[in-house]
């Protein structure tokens, strides 16, 4: 599929077809977790740990983010625009001019 | 802008437009513990606690999540496709049927 329809929407709904199922029957909680134990591995890559490939541990923490998203029943399209769709939610520039770090 | 146009590929580029020159300058470690200070504030609002509004913690994470893969040189289209594009990578299925969790 080409990149152009990997919308953020479509990640979402790719990702509820996959796993769906199941993860309405885990709960927030317990997504959480596993969304958590990513995110970990994402550290490990990052520090360079060759166990977990530095790609596939970034597709993971998404995906589990795309998870988490839909059991909550968040939109993350509407979510991101609504909050940096049009410039730095701080300064209103774009961008940024935020004395020091991002809001 | 209308929501087809918000690809990963545009939300990254979208991100570094906002943010990449602080992001450049920051480097791997300081980005990580900014995207983990959303990632506590994304569990407290999934508590409840009404001082994290939920979708803002969403956008802040995945936010921050596109800060990390730019600043590491990971695309995330490309990610998130060679792992979830056709199916689940475990059992090679959609829906995932898996036993247990998600591999």
């Amino acid at each position: 599929m080409p990149e152009p329809t990997w919308t953020l929407s479509h990640v979402q709904r790719h990702i509820k077809a996959l796993y769906g199922a199941k993860d309405a029957s885990r709960g927030i909680e317990d997504t959480f977790m596993w969304f958590m134990e990513e995110v970990g591995e994402l550290s490990a890559s990052l520090r360079g740990d060759a166990r977990h490939p530095l790609k596939e541990e970034f597709a993971d923490v998404l995906a589990w983010l795309a998870t988490l998203a839909n059991v909550a029943g968040i939109d993350l399209t509407s979510a991101l625009v609504e909050k940096y769709g049009q410039a730095c939610p701080g300064c209103h520039q774009a961008p940024c001019v935020c004395l020091g770090e991002k809001p």
